[in-house]
């Protein structure tokens, strides 16, 4: 009964199949391989267009370069208050950009809503250098909270970002559980939504590590090849990356990878919606659960074998909690059972 | 015949079959898992005592950490003038200390000497802080030109070093490599002569990509934790790194496949030395030779499929060379084969 | 009718006939002289213990020297939320750490308190790097809303600070006009209340540019002068910075323009509590005033040659203000007459 | 007898007079007054052409903001290895880009040639990003060691530069000197050469602390605004620093200093060239003198009053020095009177 996260699952046997078979001989580093141009080429087609990639290994590192990339002095960059961006990174965008600063905005359910991007960007002027300059917007797809943004929404928030002249990043950690989630395809939930860089992640759902950056605004990527350099974030060994990304897309491992782990969480709300010692804080539109519970009933919990995660009330206020209580957050991955949701469904009846 | 660089290999199949032993089921992420505790255990016995480690995965990362660890304002670096943090890192270490210096020495054979670096660092002073303040020394071993520092060459440098408060930092991208081929041991090669922190590299010699930050002053490394994390170098799946160094070290695997990259530079250089056409810069003392040749003579290799990087003379000053000729350097691994080499020697005679 | 900033004033006489007195000869340059040895002794003797001393010559210079001093990887400052180094500095001082993150607190009438600093703090813990790692503790005095902290209120903040293990940063822009307000001395408002560092302002108290931090904790200080150095602060004729501070201490100026720059806006608070057109935010506790007033009458008081700021209401919350009202921030200096005030105060009846 | 540095000298009391004839009144802070707008003005009439000018208080500042404003990443500054902003800024252009390298080119005389700065540019590649990449060549006018660049040599110099895709950066430190001792204008000698950026000078040459970014290439400095105050090197009281240029240009003040400090240098000379116990290292071209000395004769010319840096002779190579010897740098300014130099001349015979 594992929740704690999607990165606490291990790797899917054909990301390591694909990997044992194109271990072996030789080939050009540092990206200029065969497999990297390959899996490039797997990107154009996902997203039907020419798009820049380039292959990270850490999620932090994607989101962190993506905004040192469009960076300007004095930049800021408009974000959800509970991004993980402003909240799990440990400074990392702050310090890749050399001193952006990340403002966290308020809004239901983990989301951003155009009203206020809008607002907060206005306040800035060219008139008034003292404040800084808007660099960039940031979402999170899904978001932290477990919700997802609509493609409608997505294309609000560009429509607002893009009238500012700013840069929409999407930070898609969970990329492919919103994506099969809405039923859509990365063309209409980023392409045609005006997203102008994507930090793709597959080391949550099934990879060792394999992140990637799509710049699908391929005019911002120009330098990019400098700064991940600079960044130490360019693998000898890139192809190694790359792979993974190849075996992730062969025969819709991804979208058969993500459907499980969103049918996982669906089935555990239910066990939860169904519990007389939890309640659920909102109804999950992916992989992530929060769940509210008596701090007994939790030390309970997890003396029965249950890992997962518990914060404050504060990362999650949408939902009135009292002072005996805690929220646990549940997420569900590629490796999660229907047995351990089961089982864990049964500690809580 | 791929002559190009040991990073152009792939893994070793010991590698990849530990990998996917591991890769199944759930554990703490982001370092905290089982594996990662024992990799670290490995570290301990190899250097036979307590050691700060931390896993990144590029060899870049972890020279410019261990830099930015041990920063100070306006401080400056001294590394030998070909060192490959100056040349061939894209500004990495400046940038993730936010803005130190590296001060290129001359020294032969690309290695640097006690009395170079003594001079060196005695121009600065407490007295004139105009002119920044030292912070770190840094050599590499094996060094870019392919030769070794001594134990006791370590020694020197270290007692000059710790003399002026500095600690020594060891590029060791080729560590096992300079390891097998002085017939040492990592204690006395890097423990006893004085080295503070190694970025002890396994990307080379036949990992994936496991690079590892050895602090054997452990002092040094209190605030490593957020440093990596920060520069956005921790792994969630943390132990997909520790588990390459597991299958390194198992069997004694990393000293085999050294052994084996050492002595086909060796049979290569008894090749080249034996040419009418190419004539050795000097002879190899771990896995990377260099040779100079005629530039026709280097295309004509070139076509009958040698794979190799060729360079101006200021990187390797050191032998004459005329205004026709130009430097190649071959560098093997643990997947070159005796074959290659036979049949690169065969083009040469 | 003047009352756009303090900083829009010139330099009192006073300040002028002392550098006259003061520019010819010869003598060490970058603080090495006479003049600034002087000048830090002033300090020592005000503050009636041995401080560090060091001059910059500007306030954001100051505070974001401050910080970059006591940064940690992964930093975090706590400061109010309208804090003119979060609000006004376009981000020099997430520049000048390398990325530290300002963390902006609530707090009525622009001052933070000792729960919800400890609040704040208390969210961060050791054994989760991912948020980063609390850094320091900065509070404006005055504040930007015109308010005064209290020296029982700065003792218990430092408190809280210290009681994490983070140093106190006070940003004394208008230290002087906070310190003859509560008629106290620099002893028991920054010393005994367990100020770590202060940024000294003299510039908007009738200098041209004269700021020096001030480091009561001087072990804090030990590489300043190398972090000043290296982001181009030191002046090579600091002697000039030195000896506005001497003129601006000697028979005790600086008390004096201060006091007059209180007593003008109380003057001009007397005006707008009296006014049929203008309201009061708060009663000003230095010589900032901020009051709310229709958006036409506004615009009316400048076509009659009034100067001024105004401002959106959330930079001000604390007041209940009306769509077709507006927020004026008037502030008065040592250079503002008794005339400007009541010329104004008969625009307003 | 005070021949340490120009910047040992006071400030000039047309400076002063000036100064105390504009500190009065109130105007617009951070620049937007109307004696900054005066003082843009100036330089235009001067470069006879449109500028951009921006105001800092120090020439570390000048520089380290010119190179930030060009930076790329990864990038590369070309200079000469004496240069000031290597030597004697304590990495305030490496902090400041955010960790750019400055790159110390070989040249006689404190000059860089353009064969060897082409060469040097020419070995960067796009193809090889890991080396970094080049991003702006500054020169020093007039040099460390005291030379003069002519303006057929900062003609090719520049020429190198844009067809490298370089902006040219002038380290102007002593532009007024440079430009009395070639009897040349700002027009022919940086404007019409191709002079990209010039840090101009004012403080070592007679105030208190002046110094101006003139963007002859008006397209860089589109950001600059936000970079100066993100570096907290925007003045609130700007108009003290323009007022010190608008009463250095007034009535050519700056030239009539800079060709009495050239004239007194160049005396000073004469004395040492006539001197049995001094040898001039090279005869100056404006106001600095490098003369070797025996260390003996050395502290006697202290001993009797005498006041002067001296330095290793690394930095300075182009003179045989014995091992006794050691070499003296004199520098004359505005301050500097014929007595002091015929009182030393007399100490030499």
């Amino acid at each position: 009964m594992n929740f704690a996260s999607d990165n606490w699952a291990g790797a899917h046997p054909a990301i390591n199949a694909y990997l044992a078979d194109h271990a072996g001989g030789f080939d050009a580093a540092y990206g200029a391989g065969e497999l990297d141009r390959i899996a490039v080429e797997c990107f154009r087609e996902i997203f039907d267009r020419n798009v820049a990639v380039f292959f990270v290994a850490t999620g932090t590192a994607a989101n962190a370069l993506a905004l040192a990339t469009v960076n300007r002095p004095g930049g800021v960059v408009f974000c959800h208050e509970q991004a993980h961006m402003m909240m799990d990174e440990c400074g990392a965008s702050e310090y890749l950009t050399g001193g952006a600063r990340l403002q966290g905005l308020k809004g239901h359910e983990g989301k951003i809503t155009p009203q206020e991007l809008d607002r907060a960007i206005s306040r800035f002027s060219l008139d008034f250098i003292h404040a800084g300059q808007p660099m960039a917007v940031s979402i999170t797809q899904a978001s932290e909270a477990g919700t997802l943004y609509t493609v409608e929404e997505i294309s609000a928030i560009a429509e607002i970002a893009h009238a500012h002249g700013l840069p929409l990043h999407m930070d898609g950690a969970r990329f492919a559980n919103a994506l099969v989630a809405l039923e859509t395809t990365p063309v209409k939930m980023a392409a045609e939504t005006g997203v102008d860089i994507i930090s793709f992640g597959a080391t949550k759902n099934g990879c060792w590590c394999a992140e990637a950056l799509v710049f699908l605004n391929t005019g911002l990527a120009v330098q990019f090849e400098y700064l991940r350099k600079r960044a130490a974030h360019l693998h000898s060994k890139s192809r190694f990356v790359a792979s993974q990304f190849l075996a992730y897309f062969k025969n819709d491992l991804w979208l058969d990878n993500a459907r499980h782990a969103n049918a996982m969480a669906s089935r555990l709300a239910g066990h939860i919606a169904a519990s007389s010692k939890l309640r659920l804080v909102r109804q999950p539109q992916a992989n992530m659960i929060f769940s509210i519970v008596e701090r007994s009933q939790m030390e309970a919990l997890r003396s029965k074998g249950a890992i997962f995660y518990d914060g404050e009330s504060p990362r999650d206020a949408n939902n009135k909690i009292e002072e005996h209580e805690v929220t646990m957050r549940l997420v569900t991955s590629f490796a999660t059972t229907q047995a351990e949701i089961d089982d864990f469904g049964a500690l809580i009846i």
